[in-house]
């Protein structure tokens, strides 16, 4: 069993207790299938919510901060964050409506955002989010130059505290309403990734490459 | 042009404010076109994010509110909640990585939720909810007994304020970056539903719904 997150009120998972998890192992695991996280912070007690691209290491979570530039005023001064991590896995349909629900993984995590001012760590930070995106591309494309690097802002976040919520399997019908004339099951669903589309404006033909191709599968 | 939400700094997109959207027609589309959402609220400074599914009617957002005691009883309270929707289209991949970007269709809205009590509003917003998630099921499943709607709490949220976000298209790179001997183009990506599982534990062949099966397509 890996590592656990304390658990307490905030993170505790009240409803249907048994799909709660606070080990790293599960959290990580359902963070690095994703790379789309929505981001939540507060001013003036208005909750704002951001959607955005992310990338892991470790317990630490970075991001890009010029989506709007009162969240990166904001979190440059250090206030608590919560970001979650949803994978719809499939809908549910019970015989009763009240027992209908979603299969799903997602995480919601707690910690405090800060600006990265080391270069170093500030450009890894980049690679890390666009090899959560598509595996490979930093290794593809054009790297960023001084210039690109000045206008843009990596926020990283240590994760204080986690917890994961899972729901899988089919629908779990009250006993009696096993005998109605309804069809009860389960529809899955996954992200299905498309054939890359190559820019009509490119100048010569060149072969799709691997990052893009690896999307696919 | 249809009727637009007030702009002010809550909801002005700023960063690319081409890609913001204010009028209710863009808003509604993509709030149509999605049954989960990201549900943000504030306890004591701490911001807190739900993923819930949700159905529209008008400018009103209805959700079921028993997620968490918690964020039922703050919402009861008529705390500010921001509400998130995010499509993912694709994934861009430019010839730099400073232009690489994701295609995607997002609603941030604000409000503040109350607590649904007039019984039938409370059941016409379960059906707003299901026929959100799957069409068509309300008429098939066993609607919600007495008891069922007594552990159900469904909150609605009116919308105050609202903005769309949308990019779509291909990479918009350096113009000097279109002669670098590097791939470019968009991995369009899309929610795919499975075929139906059948329930293992029926007692009787039933064939698969309509609600299901518009799922699929």
């Amino acid at each position: 069993m890996s590592q656990k997150y304390p658990i307490d009120k905030r993170n505790k998972v009240k409803r249907i207790p048994k799909r709660g998890h606070y080990d790293h192992e599960t959290v990580n695991s359902i963070l690095d299938a994703a790379f789309l996280a929505h981001v939540s912070f507060v001013i003036d007690n208005q909750p704002f919510i951001i959607p955005t691209a992310y990338g892991r290491v470790g317990n630490k979570i970075y991001f890009h901060g010029a989506t709007t530039s009162r969240m990166l005023k904001a979190m440059q001064e250090g206030i608590p964050v919560c970001i979650c991590v949803t994978h719809l896995d499939g809908i549910v349909l019970a015989r009763s409506l009240f027992h209908s629900s979603m299969n799903y993984r997602s995480v919601v995590a707690f910690g405090t955002a800060q600006l990265v001012e080391d270069p170093d760590e500030k450009m890894k930070g980049l690679e890390v989010i666009s090899d959560q995106i598509a595996q490979g591309r930093w290794q593809e494309a054009r790297v960023p130059n001084a210039k690109e690097m000045k206008a843009t802002s990596v926020l990283s976040m240590e994760i204080n505290q986690a917890s994961a919520k899972i729901r899988t399997g089919g629908p779990g019908d009250e006993k009696e309403d096993y005998d109605l004339p309804i069809w009860a099951g389960v529809v899955p669903c996954h992200i299905k990734y498309g054939d890359p589309i190559t820019d009509p404006d490119s100048k010569k033909d060149f072969p799709i490459p691997k990052s893009a191709l690896k999307l696919k599968n």
